[in-house]
């Protein structure tokens, strides 16, 4: 099995990807696919170029990764998984800290570290990358140069740490998960077996009929009704006008539950659009390997 | 009045600010004060160095600013007014297309115009600046560096235009609002006056008692009840722990109207946390002077 992942070695989204082949068993099978940022482990997926691509969805500092979801929109593209990883961001560079007038990352990195670069680096060019390790692999060019990202990185792109905690704050997670084309949907099946004692989450968007005020309220209620509960919803504009979104909505359940399909039949003609996006175990860091 | 808003000279925040100011007829009254970015518009404001702060909200490509909603959580801040501008953005600079290797932008404008860098700069270094016009200026100093802003800031800084729709999407608009200090809100009470005959908007903040599973939908409900129409609804990490989230809300009428202080009393038991953002005149383009 071929898996993207964002490149290059190092990030945070390969560690979320190990993570998730050592849960299902995978290690002997499988080869990771480096791609330069998060629209190309899409891209590479809708081409057949990977059967499996592993993206962030969202940070508990920084929010939703709005590419991912915007991609999760237009692609044909299925939710069979998701992976939680500890983030612990590091400044490292070739340099030393008052060397340092360029500082380079993923542009979570940076927002996973706003405050902490305002008080340390006020005056320091911010540069984005596709990627946190990308940006190690950069700052190797110059002493002035430094990147947000993981420890790991600093062995691999022989740096130095030059602080050891720049995010602001102590505790920061990232969800990522893992996509598959919708027409290879049958192929995956076989790895929901090993999950079977696990509990479910599933993932839709809905584009609420504007015309039909309390649509939103109206559908919650479906939910409501049958004591499902939300995990997330998260509002992203349409991109057609300014006040006009889509929803996206993870709610706990498997919409092979006689339960989950009959709240989305109910839902169904409430609204204008409604993409299932898929049921995939949901992430317990009790039933975890890792 | 002095007005803190994002700098240099040309940003689309500046143009928001004086639509803000032409309207409330206070062209000889005000001065700006350019801040480095967004936070420091914040920053100026809490410490007495403006009266009053003009910062983005919302893009209708790109979706919320969250540096913009962090803050509007952390201060002792209102809001008492909104203004959309609508976004145009260029690619600016000194050098040809086929020279630019840099491209630089605030992290909004390069967000807004993902698809056409990746067209048409596959392998371009984006840099974030605090502002557009910030890029626009720095893009100056080298041929092979190009900024993301307005066609204004192509005269103000002497920079070609490169290409004249970047933007991925052709309809791009961003909301504003006016913010000042929750204890001088008294001060800016004559302001409101002018906007009697328009209709008004309210911005809460509430953080849903996480114990109590269908929270939102049951605050929600006293919306629906009473038939106030949400103009939007924005989840944000609390920062405390993934999946734990604040909620940003919108909706139409003001605080002094019986029916919204009746529903915010009921909504106030039911929620962990509500932060009353301020009641505004709804920007309205039909009776709006721009």
């Amino acid at each position: 099995m071929i898996i993207g992942v964002l490149g290059p070695r190092g990030t945070y989204t390969e560690k979320a990807a190990r993570q998730w082949i050592e849960k299902k068993g995978l290690e002997e099978d499988t080869v990771l696919e480096y791609c330069a940022d998060i629209q190309d482990v899409f891209t590479l997926l809708g081409e057949g170029g990977c059967d499996v691509g592993v993206v962030p969805l969202e940070n508990s500092i920084e929010g939703a990764v709005g590419v991912t979801l915007d991609m999760l929109m237009e692609g044909d593209i299925h939710i069979i998984g998701e992976t939680i990883v500890t983030i612990k961001h590091c400044l490292l560079s070739r340099g030393k800290k008052e060397d340092i007038r360029v500082i380079l990352s993923h542009p979570q990195g940076i927002g996973q570290c706003r405050h902490s670069l305002k008080e340390h680096f006020p005056d320091a060019e911010l540069r984005t990358t596709g990627s946190t390790s990308h940006a190690a692999k950069l700052s190797t060019e110059f002493e002035e140069m430094a990147a947000i990202a993981s420890p790991e990185t600093a062995e691999m792109y022989n740096l130095n740490i030059i602080m050891p905690d720049i995010q602001d704050r102590k505790h920061n997670h990232t969800r990522f998960v893992v996509i598959t084309r919708s027409d290879d949907m049958q192929t995956m099946e076989g790895l929901k077996e090993d999950a079977a004692d696990c509990s479910y989450k599933t993932s839709i968007i809905v584009y609420l009929d504007r015309d039909r005020p309390g649509a939103l309220y109206s559908i919650l209620g479906e939910f409501a009704k049958n004591d499902i509960n939300l995990t997330r919803i998260e509002s992203r504009p349409s991109k057609r006008v300014l006040g006009d979104y889509v929803f996206y909505i993870d709610f706990e359940g498997n919409i092979d539950d006689t339960i989950i399909k009959d709240t989305i039949y109910n839902i169904e003609p409430q609204v204008a659009m409604l993409k299932m996006l898929g049921s995939y175990p949901k992430f317990d860091s009790h039933c975890e390997s890792n």
